[in-house]
């Protein structure tokens, strides 16, 4: 299959922005997208698999097993000045480099079809330092016009004396967009950094931005119940996915005990 | 090459359900399908090969030489009410992530066209603790009909509180098949999960709760004898699977010893 | 997108000979070939992208995000005998073999098609030692007749005695475009050959051969603050390149506590 | 460009028989291929390069620049009884299990081509035991007939007992010409399997049989001699590999030592 994505519904949608959260330090941007897709009530319309995802499936509390996969939500902007809005959020990202360019091209050729020519990408920078009350907001851009567009809304653009890199998703999303002429932002929530623990509070400073960003008004106070209950299935994913990969390589790396030899 | 399947023989197969035992933990299913091929005289009719398999061949006790495969086996069904079966067995996996979809994917194109649209694949749920006598079958599905179809056999559905993913073909065929609307059961013998010890009492409980959904009627009393048997062989390919990933990375990585040097 | 080149203009070139400086021992070649790109206001006419990079953008200090990428500049040879000059800089080379070989082919496409047929690659020799006030140029060459050319010009031809290979780019552009008949040189400059420390005197070894051989006339005297400059960018380059993979590698492989198993 | 072949010239031959020797353990078939090429002034006709070799060029003594490659030559047989040959020789064989299956069914279609229909390949059988004064020569087959044709020869035929897997090209080209019908036989030369040192006397071993094979009269007195200049060359070749190896993935895995951190 390599890459492919696999449409549920068509739905007409103006001038819509796409908001991306996939797994990553802190979860910060996985968690803030579900969240959002929640408390809108967001529907799907599309599933993405991959190739490039680790070859296992995930066997859910039904007993259903499930591929890895990303997901594509829309909401629709019921007030003026409220933007229609697509959320791509998943369990996964690509094993490999090609894999990564791949699905980000995929994934924005898809959104691109829907007219999207504006995408926020969510995630976390690691400080290396404990959590503080109020985590800032970092941001990264496609253009400087994205800057002056951003003013105003508290994000803090002092990234590239922080970290100097975006990985995965999150800054190829951007970079690959930009190419195409797409206005892109990264949103990223100061956290901690290590990657096992998912940082709600984080999360809310960067929903909090975006939400002012996007003119949505939504109630951030089941958060920290809701963080708790995916945070569960995050961690056991991440979890699982770390098992998986240890097992595969020490299935192959273990060593032999017998006398067998080899000829080349 | 990349996959291909070549086809011995066309068989007319009426509704087909297939059933998988690649190696895996416990090789519970290498071991469940390669008694069942014996005991039905299954015939073989398509062989697949991969670039994503190990680049070696295997030398035989006769000294032929054979590239590393998965074979398709077909067993008509005599007495009304047992279907016709495709059985998938074979001595190799795929190397890396890309491979496992592709032949999994190449797997259902194959199935698909001889009318099959139901899967069973058999694997181990490794425990970590030492083998009970009565190892229970733990099953996870494509979908909660399935379930329902189970009931009565002696299913433990109790997976995702053990285990949460499922690796490999086993994971994949029946994930992969739900996309394209196949039904599809992994049913997994509970055992040690030492992958190195081939586990005969945990494939004859899988294959005992398989007989009794496919309305097979197969005496399991030449099993132990026949393990013994199909153990050495599948030891000896793990083994040397294990040795040759060994020795080819020692013989990138060895260390230098001289003083050349390299520009870059 | 794997390896993909955008234009940002199409000039017309009289018989372009390639000037090739990309990352790697020293920054050798990056280094000069930024340097002859600042002191002839060389204009950069395309880009290249590549799937085979690390999957990560870079933020610059402006807060904007770039792809990783490889960059064409040209130069148009006003004096009689100065010919016109295609550049090629980037701030990163394949992470794996086939993308390698993949990208100096669509380099090599990209230059034939603006009549190029003779290219000169950039890079450091490392020798182990301290560096030499006066660093050495060694040469190595797609056939005799340029080894006869250089004469004069200073090269010393003993590479194969001192090193034997030419790693990534500057060995595969020389080496497939052989193949198709063009012409190549390897030039290198002596250098320590730790990757972490930008060499400019190497640097201006290089360069000042290459200035003989392409009857350039450029004022060396900044080479050291220019050096400065830009190896803060460099080395932030590689260092984050290595954490990005080290990261990358950690998130992968480290080793989860929980009692979770998994299913072969 | 993946694996491609530049043929030089297209001989006309009869029914010919392949002879394999690419670089392996104890350097037995590159030797014992090498040596043959040498004596029979067999003619090169055709290259092979592939993506999946090293992305580096060797340096000769003569500072010209070289991809690694395979070399196909020919030797017309002058005498009755006595075949066309064609030899298969070269400095790489691939780096990843896809380029394998790739390299070895180009190989093979290229020489179906030219009516090739039965393959020799030539390697070392590591027994991790000193070297003993007549190495024997061990023997596995791509069907019992040959194991026949083979009676007479001094071929050992317990390969089984003692290896159980032929790894890379020697392996492959069998095993992959089977499934097209072409007859196949490895023949390795008893040696003690550290790969770094080269083995003349099993070479000698290996060619005696081959000989007496294909009725074939070479002087083997100039092998030890012949050898010494080979190993030269090809131990520097595997030492240059094994360096750039270590190289490439120092420069990858190298620890930073800066504050730089990184955004998922």
């Amino acid at each position: 299959m390599e890459t492919k994505i696999t449409t549920l519904e068509r739905p007409k949608l103006n001038n819509p922005v796409m908001v991306e959260g996939l797994p990553g330090i802190g979860n910060v941007g996985r968690v803030a997208a579900g969240y959002l897709i929640d408390q809108t009530k967001a529907v799907k319309f599309a599933e993405l698999h991959s190739s490039h995802f680790l070859p296992f499936v995930l066997v859910h509390d039904n007993s259903e097993v499930a591929l890895l996969k990303n997901e594509f939500y829309y909401i629709k902007g019921k007030k003026k000045g409220v933007r229609d809005i697509i959320i791509l959020i998943g369990d996964a990202q690509s094993l490999d480099q090609v894999g990564h360019y791949e699905i980000a091209e995929k994934i924005l050729d898809f959104v691109e079809g829907f007219g999207c020519k504006e995408i926020y990408t969510l995630g976390g920078l690691g400080t290396g330092q404990l959590e503080t009350q109020k985590p800032k907001v970092f941001g990264a851009v496609s253009s400087q016009k994205l800057k002056k567009k951003l003013d105003g809304y508290g994000v803090d653009f002092s990234v590239a004396s922080k970290v100097g890199t975006i990985v995965g998703a999150s800054g190829l999303l951007v970079g690959l967009g930009k190419l195409r002429g797409m206005d892109g932002v990264c949103l990223m929530g100061e956290t901690a950094g290590f990657p096992i623990v998912t940082d709600p509070k984080s999360a809310e400073s960067v929903l909090k931005v975006l939400m002012k960003i996007l003119g949505l008004n939504i109630d951030l106070e089941a958060l920290d119940e809701r963080v708790k209950e995916m945070e569960t299935f995050i961690n056991k994913i991440e979890s699982l996915q770390r098992k998986a990969v240890e097992e595969m390589s020490k299935g192959i790396q273990k060593e032999g005990k017998d006398d067998l030899r080899y000829i080349g």
